[in-house]
């Protein structure tokens, strides 16, 4: 571990799209850059997955991250709901995946618990708490916000396997 | 309506995406071709999603065709079955649409009235009625089947849309 590794969180929806991009080095993590894709939700379901995936695309092209993470969302709204976040998801995990970057898939609650500490920390929170693991993090609303928190965890969890398969 | 139109049907599922490919010229229907992508079950979901995107998108090179048409999956297995189902969905509506192409949308039920003359017909109606329609149509599988029947759906669609704006 003698150099930075880049890594995104991406917090999907079909509405909002959140995405961080963070450096992990050792214990020590970096705010790169951090935001929101929108799609128009007057297109088509094809043409806004269209635009989400050419917008991560972006985002994965400008700032070269080589490892992504992406919420395994909870969905509590019913089958249709889930249809829907469902094929947000699946752009999101696509996305990164088709550039052969490695995508870890972590649970919403292992998320906060990671971050805030508890795994029923609400938006605030963990707004909050990005804020303090990384005082130079710049972010507008909660989904970005979501996106550093998913990359953190990330960075949290890659240390510990690594040390666990040092021990090994 | 001088020269045929090339059409894909996409059948959308993490294990076995059916595609089917026609062309339609007035009320006459052509097989060009059908198979189905197989994503190995062993990789990530990361993984399998983008070699589905990758399966698909090859098609799409090989055969050009200028219109895409999804089947609306119908899910009554619960929320996590949608959320999985959703997430191959998204990428099959993906795929053709950021090649630029329109992708039609249709229930399952109408793609099943449009081919076999009923909502409820099952695998092996759709089947034996696909061979009727088209009887050069080579496909194995029920996946392939009801991808070119999917196809069969909006090429029957398109055709009474253009018919309907020439009235208007």
């Amino acid at each position: 571990m003698n150099s930075a590794t880049r890594i995104i969180g991406i917090d999907p929806g079909l509405r909002r799209c959140g995405w961080g991009i963070i450096e992990s080095l050792g214990n020590r993590l970096t705010f790169v850059a951090a935001g929101t894709v929108t799609p128009p939700v007057d297109g088509s379901l094809a043409e806004r997955l269209a635009i989400l995936f050419a917008g991560l695309g972006e985002v994965l092209d400008r700032f070269g991250p080589s490892e992504a993470a992406v919420e395994e969302t909870f969905v509590n709204a019913g089958v249709r709901s889930a249809l829907i976040l469902g094929q947000a998801r699946g752009v999101a995990l696509l996305t990164p995946a088709a550039r052969g970057l490695p995508v870890a898939e972590y649970a919403a609650n292992l998320v906060k618990k990671s971050v805030v500490g508890t795994g029923h920390a609400d938006k605030g929170q963990i707004q909050l708490m990005v804020k303090t693991l990384m005082p130079a993090a710049d972010f507008k609303g909660a989904d970005a916000a979501d996106a550093l928190a998913i990359a953190i965890c990330h960075a949290h969890h890659r240390v510990s396997n690594q040390r666990l398969k040092a021990l090994a």
